[in-house]
């Protein structure tokens, strides 16, 4: 079997991480995976949400979206017709995957916005948005812990995540938008620094698949994953 | 540790499913997993959606709710300021577990649509509806075989879900309510009659969960599910 | 003439009335007349409304629901597509109808919230929800009461509903579905159990009614609300 | 007991009827009941709702406005935050009043529109509006049987409504907006030319009410209605 | 060339300002330009906006709406639809060119409100509305001063408004529905008292037009404006 | 006067046109004026509007959306709170001025959709999306030419924007945020590379402006769009 993209089944794709692109945001980050493009900005609020008064932690929250024309058809703008239920469920998903690098109780009455907007797609946009907003979410507590609104850095793991799948029957890395509009089962992993999940999520989305199977790409996600890290790292010079 | 509710950490709550309990519904189920009520009707419409015409194949979907005092906190209806992200990514996870069991071929020119309400909440609502929608669904397909308007059984395995989660360090079965709320980790599992995977969502509530601990509660689910769909099988007479 | 059910024009459908069957609620009740079957819970809320701030007495107000397959067809869920004009209609009479049963200024500070839910819909969604939706209400006072949240009982006189019409020239008590489509007129009333009237709601579907017609519906409606009034009373041993 | 207006307990307030007000409509009425000032405008569509495709008859309906500024204090307007139940609930009772008026088969393939906007309020906003609407909804009808796209008048019966209530312990014809706001029952009646209903509806505000008091406010609402009936065929010439 | 109306280029239509129209408003005037028919009342508010909470100035703002058969063909309730474009567009302006003429600092810890609802449209609705809204506004700041709720009165000059256009390749004044749908150019102005510019907007429909013609039209303009403040200060006898 | 910038009254911001920058629509240009940098991607869609059906000409359209995080202050996201007034106003302005600039009978059966999308801001974000999306327009409309799917090129003239105003009493050209935030009277114009007008909106923000200071904007503008219309064409190899 050979991928569309002539890569090796463990293979990530070429993967860019462009820092402080945005001269407003507290910590801005362009990450492009091949094709996949997404503006990452992270905004320090300085007030947690209503219903986390004086809950003795602060808050990291994340919004997704995407321009009308990211796809190889336009969709219609969420603004007109109200946020879809993958929005949703991405935005969920992304929020928790970053609050998990994160050490609230040292952003106590801050709250730190994430906006994920993908500038152009071709498969794999929500992973692509945990790795590049945590680089956002990391040069905003940079910048919080430097000016002295805080004492103590707050990130206490790195986050990054891929996607993985069973194409034709072999599990690979990182699938752009033609394997994942045919893989068979497709997952997609959060991981730390410490090879540790913190969220996977796997579908078959024709038949089903094994334990093993399951096993067999979140190998993969490991070594991949470890791979973008490395990248954070570097950009961040740490 | 001892589980809250006395519970072994591989026991499943006391489940009930009692069928034919709307006379309107075309298939029906009412489903306990002890005080987790969910009623799941299946309403069969003889058109497809828009986007499906000609496409040679028919549809299952799924809508969930929950009614406002189901909770021990009372929830604002749905009704009056629209659907949640949560409860959308829900209805979404419901459809796609449901079509996995169904040969979608086989009901061309049909949409059947599983409702699943919750009547009361004590964790675990999700996998509830899907346990129980896949039995309205079993039905609503039988009574379309028996009146010659399909001319196979579209269900091709039978597919239920449970939860697991790490409660103080143990891996168990089937989380109520209070177990949910303090588990470090939690995972869902959509499973086959075959032992295979339709999906899982696991996430790390707090910190993180290693590769063996998911092997873990994968294990558990496996056993969980297979006892569900003895279940479901006693209660379909098949 | 016979009536579809084979009652006779004074007889009511068969009245159940089960009481505690939500483990949340502060009161509930579960409401079956003949085929029409209605989930009834109170919720007491520590707050009064906004704009009752400081007025020296509490509120109670109602909320309406139909799950999707209530009815013989299937209608589109309302956290969907928001509340229909005939929703907020029924909800606002329930509201106004249990108030009448209960003098505000003993639950100063507190705010009563019952939802009437409907399982099963076969005709009197709305006289079903007053009858089952006031015994809510008065287990959720009797529960303050006990708690010593509040110096006396509330209630101040029983109140339930009833409808009537008058179909193929025939005034009769308790319209089912069937009859309801064909009556040319139909009253709601709503009573208390000293005969007295809250609410009545008569419309002529087809063609007109005299008034004499009215007080021979009104009569029925009388015969029909005492009894209801005592099955009320039985199930709350008063 | 003198009523705030000085009105005798049976004595309509001052009634105005001007047609033909608006030079795009097809039938228009300004009714002035005193102080409630309602615009009424009749538009006609030379097609039916798509679910009376067929039907054989024609349709008539009705919606229902109110200027912010046409009460004492300003009320936001309904383009801002939709429509209230309160508007909902009274277009629907505007619309099945007149429709009691006409019959449809006549008006077979046509909708009528009739737009009722409340350009002042001092109580009687809803009956104004059936009063006022239905002579806009005559004015159409002519217009439609002269120009010869209907064959016969398909106005059967006139309709107007009152609304009467019991201010003080006694019961007073046609409230304005100081009584209304005081009485302890308050009851909306239309009828026709016939002495026959088409709809009551009574509420206690406070209190209830006896079947005898409702006889005595039908009794009124009978005595206004008729000297109404008499203004709208003066100003229709017939 | 001959106008559809037989003005004269530089000819404005009719005018007629009535004031106190309304018996809650607290500023009130219903204008007609011709069969341009706009109501226009003033709300005094005892408190500002939240984002303009202590910035030592009050506020005016204008909301605008159209009555459903204002025009030849209905327009579908806004209430139903929500606010279009449009409508956001015209109010916007409205409100910036009510300012204009007034002095903010003199209404603080107030807020102004100019509702402008068009009851019969034959073109220039929005004009129209600012030169009514304007006299409803001088009167509302009239009676602020009278009751001694503010110190000095705050209009600072008068603000009124026409269209223009070139018909026919000729520039002409205060444009009607017919010459507004078949205008190359439309332009709408502002103006004060004193001849100066509030506010342009000029739009090519067809074509462009060059810079000379927006003088033209500016010049029509200043003539009509100055005749519509003079029919200002006449109806507030000023 | 110097301004904040350090450029001559009649100096336009640094402008870069870069085009084709999107691998999925038919054209595509991100434009940087100084600090405000727009992303407009143009996609044609093989059919009209429905209210355009048979008309003989296809059309235009714009849509307008900022990131939440393009400005100093992040603004909320309006896939979750709707499209504002502001937006709508925008988009509206920007469509009409693309229109402008086609023949639309050359793309009978089309149309062409540009979507305009502030990446970064600093004032003049409409007026640098009309010149950017004519670019992108521009280049669809070469595409739909070569690929044989119009005759003739729909192009009939070229068309920019700029916005000047008037700062510290010195009108200047193309003004940044800080000037915006600070000028009396801001002007918007459209313009063709004839020298003609499609649009002027020109607000005083305080007090008012003449005539003879609108003359002076309109001059710096034509020289400004002059420019801009050289920099496209340099872009387009035209």
């Amino acid at each position: 079997m050979t991928r569309p993209s002539g890569r090796m089944p463990d293979e990530l794709r070429k993967i860019e991480l462009q820092i402080n692109v945005n001269k407003h945001a507290e910590g801005s980050c362009f990450i492009k995976c091949g094709d996949t493009h997404v503006l990452c900005t992270a905004t320090v609020e300085e007030k947690v949400p209503m219903w986390l008064k004086n809950a003795g932690h602060g808050w990291v929250t994340a919004e997704y979206g995407m321009l009308p024309r990211a796809t190889g058809t336009r969709v219609d703008r969420e603004a007109k017709k109200g946020q879809s239920g993958r929005t949703q469920e991405i935005q969920r998903l992304i929020g928790r995957a970053l609050r998990a690098g994160v050490n609230l109780k040292a952003i106590d009455g801050l709250q730190i916005k994430i906006d994920c907007d993908v500038i152009q797609a071709d498969g794999g946009t929500r992973t692509a948005s945990v790795t590049g907003g945590f680089v956002a979410l990391y040069l905003a507590c940079q910048k919080l812990l430097r000016s002295g609104k805080i004492k103590t850095m707050p990130i206490q793991q790195m986050v990054a995540a891929v996607s993985c799948g069973i194409c034709g029957g072999v599990p690979v890395l990182d699938l752009d938008y033609t394997e994942d509009s045919n893989a068979g089962t497709d997952a997609n992993f959060v991981m730390t620094d410490k090879n540790t999940l913190i969220e996977v999520q796997g579908t078959a989305e024709h038949g089903a698949f094994t334990p093993d199977e399951l096993t067999q790409l979140m190998n993969l996600a490991q070594k991949g994953i470890q791979e973008l890290i490395t990248k954070q790292k570097e950009v961040l010079s740490i």
